[in-house]
């Protein structure tokens, strides 16, 4: 592992991308984390934990829950926010959508989407299932963490522009390596795993707003597992389906990158280049709220102060959180406008519960959100940055920008917030002394010896509070 | 319905294309079927019922089956060729991949894929928990089968081209309108089915030779019922993934053609166009196999007599079935070489027997193998047609043509056929004397009370016959 950012492997002639990609995993798995990445990966799980239990509320949630139950399956692993164990393959799916119910978990540019919810779950399921210890599901969630940012580098953005959604499709490759560390396939294998579960992987950015969004996280789970299950007991796939002919990469992207795929992230892994989210909101809304709170604070401004508002976003957020006149609570996170006005009017756009439906249609926000403008810029703009200008009613325009795509570099800071959080969104659920409880146990999650001990921390009868 | 093969509709301005395709599905299930459809269907059926018995039995098949106990599961949908019942979505699972584990099952050319291996036991396990009539399980199929046919049209061939499995990804909303049929859901629902099924849809033709084809067919059916399932418990998701922007077809098609969607095909339905596999190859290979077939048994050729063959076949086989050096019965089926020097030498092309390693390996096979050449035609040659000419030692030139795309139209010469096709894979499975009742109950579907009673006639102990 290096930190010099601008370090790129080479393919390596006659050796499949996908076996590079393995081993470049495997070698995190196989050695100990490095400080920061095991620290990096702790605060992964216990953001998790926090939107999984208040995820596991969400009608989405209940629904998959009730099908489940009628489903039936062995008592193998635990169903986050339940008293129930099933299978591992439905706590994959079930836990992982309940990761992504409230979007409100993390996310990584280079994988093209909410990586944590897409591979941990997968992790956890099978570690649960394997009695595995802390130390072991760290390593095999950083290693599949890994692998989503190397998937979605060789993809290209194209990949997530042509209408795939990167939680879902890059998310399989990334539960399914993670799977296979905990299962302790060889690399042959592991990269058979990689092909069954590849060729599993749907999921469209039409779906954004529905269900069927949060469904995806749980699919990429689901699929990892899937594979790494099959390809342990010797079901055949293909272990290059990634950059084979008629294989992943070419049907779904218009420009495979194999250098990209191997080019050594900011910081030496992909890990290090984690977002959490602080607003409840679609990630690509987050600059603009903060920009727009930073003019409002500074200037002491209120709605009644404001003629226009201007956002400077890029391109792509026109197809992924630009929902003019939202009507729902779960349209409303992927409303630009939406949240501009809510970070005018002060609302916690920290809480899940500000997206509600009346949240939508409140006529003050409506009567906000038609004075904001959403600007698509020019390919090249960051992806994740915006660019306010506010004009007053008495003629000032005053400017502001964010960039929520910079990951914090301070760990500890980073900790700190990401506990408030956890409580905030735990302590509902589970109860203020269980929620502490589970933010020690998280946060000393090398020292377990069975993770089974986390998992029935998380596990709770559907609807109480303790 | 109309029996005008010119007839097309016209995508109506303002409705879905989704909208409408659920509706010419739901008017072939809410009328009784046209005797020929029925009967169509009936034989569908009896295909499949031998082929998933037989393919119950392969290593593919037992993988699956021993993750799927380790699983468990309630005791709801049987699973083919085994003493088990699990979920609905287990059974839609394992029955898919049974259906086509021997690649021998059958095909429609404008559904790009498998159809009945990819929508029927997703119908059967849901119909089995729902005790639904024989009537109603081939109403259901017909309608599922006819939006496969839609499916695969709008997508059109460059969907295939680009390296998706038909088979996996136009079956998982045929396999979703079969389910919501039996589910009973409104078109409203079960166009959401259809969304929520097509956005886990993947499945990539690089996996073509490896056990992950047939479970692409597994898949389909998985998909199909669970998008039924949860549209039915109210999941939300796109009414529209199909035509929408960031949808499926934009995202996997160059050219989504809604015309094309929507005209009507030779004979009224797709099931019309159903194919039938006679050889136990992809299908791509049987003109080949019965053009050669027909020359040397007109000329009394054997392979001494045989300087070389030249076989002209579209371009697309080079994708599908061009194997050049096959090692493994499995590879053998995607052969056009081997499979040229199967029929010279007299081999039973319709024996799934014939399709293992050591006909592979056979030097006189290669010997003959390596005589012959494909020639790969321009856009334009019809997909199902071979032109084969036979150089003989002695100089003559012998040639002749078939076309395995055209569909039989003496329905009684096909059943017949059928039903020895159905004796010959079923027999050695459960007996004669159960495969004979077998035949006799499928015979008379639209009778049967309820499909259950079909379903326990499938049901064997693993691995014994009766």
């Amino acid at each position: 592992m290096t930190n010099d950012p601008n370090e790129t492997s080479q393919p390596t002639a006659g050796v499949p991308l996908t076996a590079s990609l393995v081993a470049r995993a495997a070698s995190l798995a196989e050695a100990p984390l490095p400080d920061d990445v095991r620290e990096l990966a702790r605060q992964c799980v216990l953001d998790w934990a926090g939107v999984a239990l208040a995820g596991a509320n969400e009608p989405l949630s209940r629904i998959l829950l009730a099908q489940a139950r009628e489903d039936g399956g062995a008592p193998i692993a635990s169903l986050v926010g339940t008293p129930l164990r099933l299978s591992v393959r439905q706590a994959a799916l079930l836990n992982g959508a309940a990761g992504h119910a409230i979007d409100y978990d993390d996310a990584n540019m280079a994988a093209q989407g909410h990586v944590t919810a897409a591979v941990l779950p997968a992790a956890l399921a099978v570690g649960e299932s394997r009695a595995a210890s802390g130390d072991v599901l760290l390593r095999a969630f950083a290693a599949g963490y890994e692998m989503t940012g190397m998937v979605g580098q060789y993809l290209g953005r194209a990949h997530y522009e042509r209408g795939f959604h990167g939680t879902a499709t890059v998310g399989s490759f990334g539960a399914a390596c993670a799977a296979a560390v905990l299962m302790a396939l060889d690399r042959d294998s592991t990269a058979v795993a990689l092909g069954i579960a590849g060729t599993q992987a749907g999921g469209m950015k039409a779906q954004f707003g529905t269900m069927c969004k949060p469904l995806h996280a749980g699919k990429a789970n689901e699929n990892g597992v899937t594979g790494a299950q099959l390809a342990a007991r010797g079901f055949t796939g293909r272990a290059d389906l990634l950059e084979a002919a008629q294989g992943f990469a070419l049907a779904t992207s218009p420009a495979p990158d194999a250098q990209a795929a191997l080019a050594m992230p900011p910081g030496g892994t992909h890990l290090h280049n984690n977002l959490f989210k602080y607003h409840a909101a679609c990630y690509g809304t987050h600059s603009s709220i903060e920009a727009v709170r930073t003019l409002c604070e500074a200037h002491q401004l209120t709605a009644a102060d404001i003629e226009r508002i201007d956002l400077d976003v890029e391109p792509g957020a026109q197809r992924m959180c630009d929902i003019v006149q939202p009507a729902t609570g779960l349209q409303a996170k992927f409303s630009l406008r939406l949240n501009a006005a809510l970070a005018v009017a002060g609302a916690d756009t920290a809480s899940p519960a500000t997206y509600i439906d009346s949240t939508a249609q409140r006529p003050d926000l409506i009567a906000l959100r038609e004075r904001v403008a959403v600007h698509f810029m020019p390919d090249g703009w960051p992806l994740m940055q915006a660019a306010v200008r506010i004009l007053t009613r008495d003629g000032r325009t005053l400017s502001a920008r964010h960039d929520s795509g910079v990951p914090e570099r301070d760990l500890a800071r980073q900790r700190a917030r990401l506990a408030r959080k956890f409580m905030a969104l735990a302590a509902p659920v589970v109860g203020p002394d269980r929620a502490a409880a589970i933010e020690r146990a998280i946060g000393a999650l090398d020292h377990i010896e069975d993770i089974g001990t986390l998992m029935s921390m998380l596990s709770q009868p559907t609807g109480t509070t303790s």
